[in-house]
C-alpha cells in the first residue's frame, strides 16, 4: 500500500476527497428522490425537478471537476502506479471512468434530462391512472431522444459497438446487446420449456387463498417480521433500515441509511410480503459492503445485475422456497388470526409458485418472469437504435406479449406504462434483472458446495449462516470486481445460464410433478 | 422596470439566476434536514453529518460565487441604477448582505460548523433522554467557539456594535441587543404585572379536563381538521404540506412543499392541537407569499420575529380565543366522542388558557411564555460576549427560573437541554419569539380596524377572511421590506409593545374576572 508520504500516495488521497464528494453527492440525491416518491406533497413536483436539475449540475460538476483529470494523469502517469494496491487501482478505475464519462457528456444535456425525467415520470404516473398513453408520449419522446443523444456520446467514451450498448453498460458494465442476446436465446429456451410442462401437467395449484383479504396492519406487522428474519433492522435504536409505501416498490441508500418501500393489498397480501423480501434482499447487499470503503467508489454494489441476484436470491430461492415456509407458516398463522388456519404447507408452497403468464412484470411468477425482460430488452434495443418510435411501443408491445405470453393486453396502463423505467430514463437496465437470476443461479450452486444443509437451516428458522455467506462472498466486495471477475470468483466460470435452468427445473418438475 | 434588452437589465436577469440557485439549495437542505428530524434511519446519523457539510460547502461556493461580486459591482456602479424598481433593488440588496457576510466566512468555517451541528443536536438527543448535561457540554462548547468565531467575522462585516448583534441580525435584520433590553424590559414589567394579577384572584381555571385521555388517532384527526380550519392543504390531491410527528415541532420548506410536525401524547391532546395551529401558522404564511417571487430572494418571510407573529396569531390570537372555541368546541365533542361531553365553553375556554409559572418554554402559557424567552435572551447575550461560559450555563438558567418564574429546575432535560436551538447553533433566535408577540399585537390592532367583526366570523367557523387579511397585509409581502418597515406599513408606527399588552389585558381580565 503506497503511503501519503509520497506524490502518488498524496495525490491518490486527494483523489479520494474528490470520490468522497461524488459518492455523499449520491446520497443526497437518492434521499432527495426517495422523498420524491413516499413523502412529498403533490404540489411540490416542479420546485422538485429545479432541486433534481441542480443537483445534477452539481453533481456535473464534481464528477469533471478539473483537479480530478490531473490528478488522474499524475497518478497514471506515475513511475511507482503499479505499487497500488488492487483497491487503490480499482478505485483509480472506477473515478477515471466517471470522469471520462461525465467530462464528455454537455451539463446542459445532464440538466436537462434531469428536468425532464421528473416531468416525464409525473406524465407517466397521470397518464396510467388515466389509463391514457397519449398523455404519456409527448413526454417520453422528450426523454428518449435526450437519452439518445447521451448514448451516441457515451459510446464514443466507452467505445462500445452501438449506442444501446453505451446505455447497457451504465447498469451493467462490459456487457453488451449482442452478449445478452445469445444469453436470453438460450434463457427464452428453458423457460418455455419449463412453462409448457408446468401448464399441461395435471397437477395444478389452488391459488384462491392468496386471495384472502389480510388487513393492511398485519401485512405491516408481517412485512416487519420477514424484515428480521433477513436481518434487515427497521425497529432497533441502532437501525440503518426504514419500510415505507410507494405504488412500485423500490430500495435506495448508502451503508447506514438504506431504505426500502412496498404496497399492501388487501386481496394480495403476497405482493407486499415478497416485495418487502425483494427489497430486503437489494438493501441489505448496500448495508454489507466492507464498510471501510464507505466514501470511496469501490464502496458500491457492483452491478445493476448482480443487485438484482441478491434481491431475487432473497425473493425467490428462500422466500419462495418449501423450507422457508416449513419455517414461516405457522408464524404466518400466527399473525394473521384464522385467515390461513386450514392451509397446509404443500397448498400454500404450491399456490406461490403458480406458473401462468400474465400481464404485469413486478407480479409475474418466477419462470414467466424472464419472459417479461426479454420483451422489454427486444422493444428497447430498437427504440434506442431508432427501428422503432415511442408511437410504436403499445402496438409492438402488445404483440410481443400475446407472442411470448399468449396474453391480450386491454389498456397500456396494464403494457407498455406499467413499469416506472422508461419514464425514469432508464434504457439499459431491464436486462440486468434476468442477468441477476441468471447469476443467482450460479450464486445457490456455490452456496451450496459450502454449506450443504443450507436449506435445512432456513427450515429451521435460521437465515444467518446464508446471509454471513452472501456477505463474505458477494456483498462485501461492492465494485472491487466487474461483474465479469466476480462471477467468476465466487463461481468459477463465467455467466452461465445452465444453473439457473437447473435450479427451475428443479424445483418446479417436483411442484407439478413432471419428469425432468 | 428594466428590461433585459440593457446590461443593467441582462446583468439583473443573471444575478437572478444565480439567487435562484440558492434558493433552490437552501429548499434541499430544507428537505435533508427534514428528513433528519422525521424519517431517518439512527445509523443515518454520521453519513447525513456529512451530507450536510457537503451541502453547506455548496451553499458556500453558490453564495460566495466570484460572478456574483462581479455582477453586484455592475449593476450597483451603472448610471440607470435608479431605474430599478423597489422589488429588483430590494432584490439586489438581499443578494448583496448574503455575499458579503458570506464571502467573509472562511469556507472551512462554515463547512466545520454544519459538521459540528449535526454531532451537537446528536449529542443534546442523547444528553437530553440521559438527563445529563456533561454529555452535551463539550459538543455544544466546540459548536458555541465556532458561532462566536463567525460572530467576530459577521460583526465588522455587518457593521453591529457587537458579536451577539451580528448573530440577532441573522434572525431580526437591524435589530440589536439594546434594542431588545429596552423592548423587553417593558415586556417583563407588563408580563409580571398581569401574572400577579392572575394569581391573586379567586377565579381559576380546573385543567384537569386538559388531561383526559384522547387516543392518539382521534388527536390526528383533529390536527387535520385543523389543518382544513386554517386552509393549510395536506389531504388533497393539490395538497402543498403535510403533517408529520417529531418530538419537537416545526416547520420546514418553500412555497408548495411546506411541512410541519407535531407530537401526539394521550393525556396532553391539547400540545399537539396548539403545535399544529402554531407551526400551521408558519406554513401558511411560507405559503402566501407572492407565487410570482419564487426563485427570488424576496421569495422568503420578512423576518423570524415575523414568522412568528403569524405563528403566535393563528396559536393564540385565533386559537385560544372564546370565539374560536364557540365554533371548535362542538366539533372537537363530535370527534372525541363522550370524553368532553360534559365541559362547557367557558370552563375549557379558561383552561386552556391558564395562566401559570412552568418550566418547559414550549408547554408555557401565552403570558409567562414571555419570560421564558427573556431568560434565554439574557443568558445568550452573556455567553456569545463571554462573561459566562458553557459550563455556567446550568447554574445561571436554574437560577433565572427561580428568580423570574419561581419555579426549582430539576434537572437539565427539563431546564437548559429543554430546546433544540442552541445545539443546533442558533444563538440570536429566541428574541424573535417575543418579537413575535410584540408585532401580533400590533397586527390585530390593523386587522380590527379593517374586520372589526373578525372574531364574530371566526366564532362562525369562518377563517378565510382573517387568512385574506393576512395574505394581503402580511404573507405576499415576503422579504420586500425589512421587519421595521412591514410593521410601520401594517401598523403606522414602530415596533410598541403596547398592544399586546392591551390584548392580554383585555383578554385575561375577563378571563380571571379582575379589574384592569
Amino acid at each position: 500500500m503506497i503511503e501519503a508520504t509520497n506524490t502518488l500516495g498524496s495525490n491518490y488521497d486527494r483523489l479520494m476527497e474528490k470520490g468522497k464528494k461524488i459518492m455523499v453527492l449520491e446520497s443526497i440525491v437518492s434521499i432527495i428522490l426517495w422523498d420524491m416518491e413516499t413523502k412529498m406533497p403533490p404540489k411540490g413536483i416542479n420546485l422538485r425537478s429545479q432541486q433534481l436539475a441542480f443537483l445534477k449540475q452539481i453533481e456535473h460538476k464534481t464528477t469533471t471537476d478539473p483537479e480530478i483529470g490531473t490528478l488522474l494523469e499524475k497518478i497514471k502517469g506515475h513511475s511507482d502506479y503499479d505499487a497500488l494496491n488492487e483497491l487503490q487501482k480499482r478505485n483509480v478505475y472506477l473515478i477515471k471512468k466517471k470522469y471520462d464519462e461525465m467530462t464528455k457528456l454537455p451539463e446542459e444535456l445532464v440538466v436537462e434530462t434531469a428536468r425532464q425525467r421528473v416531468i416525464t415520470v409525473d406524465a407517466w404516473k397521470k397518464a396510467k391512472a388515466a389509463k391514457d398513453f397519449f398523455m404519456f408520449k409527448p413526454e417520453l419522446e422528450k426523454l428518449v431522444d435526450l437519452k439518445k443523444e447521451a448514448a451516441e456520446i457515451l459510446m464514443k467514451v466507452k467505445g462500445t459497438a452501438t449506442p444501446y450498448d453505451a446505455l447497457i453498460d451504465i447498469f451493467e458494465p462490459h456487457m453488451t446487446a449482442e452478449m445478452i442476446t445469445r444469453i436470453f436465446d438460450e434463457l427464452k429456451k428453458g423457460l418455455v420449456s419449463i412453462i409448457k410442462k408446468c401448464e399441461t401437467t395435471p397437477k395444478q395449484p389452488d391459488t384462491s387463498i392468496l386471495k384472502r383479504k389480510v388487513p393492511v396492519d398485519i401485512q405491516r406487522e408481517i412485512a416487519n417480521s420477514l424484515a428480521r428474519f433477513i436481518e434487515y433492522d427497521v425497529e432497533s435504536k441502532e437501525a440503518g433500515g426504514r419500510i415505507d409505501e410507494t405504488e412500485h416498490p423500490f430500495t435506495t441508500g448508502y451503508y447506514d441509511d438504506v431504505r426500502i418501500t412496498t404496497h399492501y393489498y388487501e386481496n394480495n397480501f403476497t405482493s407486499s410480503l415478497f416485495s418487502t423480501l425483494h427489497e430486503g434482499g437489494h438493501a441489505t447487499y448496500d448495508q454489507n459492503i466492507n464498510p471501510e470503503w464507505m466514501y470511496q467508489l469501490i464502496g458500491d454494489g457492483c452491478s445493476y445485475g448482480f443487485h438484482e441476484s441478491q434481491s431475487r436470491f432473497i425473493e425467490n430461492f428462500v422466500g419462495r422456497s418449501r423450507e422457508f415456509w416449513t419455517h414461516y407458516l405457522p408464524k404466518l398463522k400466527k399473525l394473521t388470526g384464522d385467515i390461513f388456519s386450514d392451509v397446509d404447507l404443500d397448498t400454500f408452497v404450491h399456490a406461490i409458485n403458480q406458473v401462468k403468464p400474465s400481464k404485469i412484470r413486478i407480479e409475474a411468477d418466477e419462470v414467466t418472469y424472464g419472459l417479461h425482460i426479454i420483451i422489454r430488452f427486444e422493444i428497447e434495443r430498437e427504440l434506442i437504435t431508432g427501428k422503432i418510435t415511442v408511437a410504436d411501443l403499445p402496438r409492438i408491445w402488445n404483440q410481443k406479449y400475446k407472442k411470448y405470453l399468449d396474453v391480450n393486453i386491454e389498456n397500456d396502463s396494464e403494457g407498455v406504462m406499467q413499469d416506472t423505467h422508461w419514464a425514469e430514463g432508464y434504457f439499459g437496465y431491464f436486462p440486468s434483472y434476468a442477468l441477476g437470476n441468471i447469476y443467482s443461479g450460479q450464486i445457490l450452486a456455490a452456496l451450496e458446495k459450502d454449506i450443504p444443509d443450507w436449506n435445512v437451516q432456513i427450515a429451521k428458522g435460521n437465515f444467518h449462516n446464508v446471509k454471513q455467506w452472501l456477505i463474505e462472498n458477494v456483498h462485501q466486495y461492492g465494485k472491487l470486481y466487474s461483474a465479469a471477475d466476480l462471477i467468476k470468483k465466487i463461481a468459477g466460470e463465467e455467466i452461465n445460464v445452465k444453473h439457473y435452468l437447473d435450479y427451475l427445473n428443479e424445483k418446479y418438475s417436483k411442484l407439478y410433478g413432471y419428469q425432468r
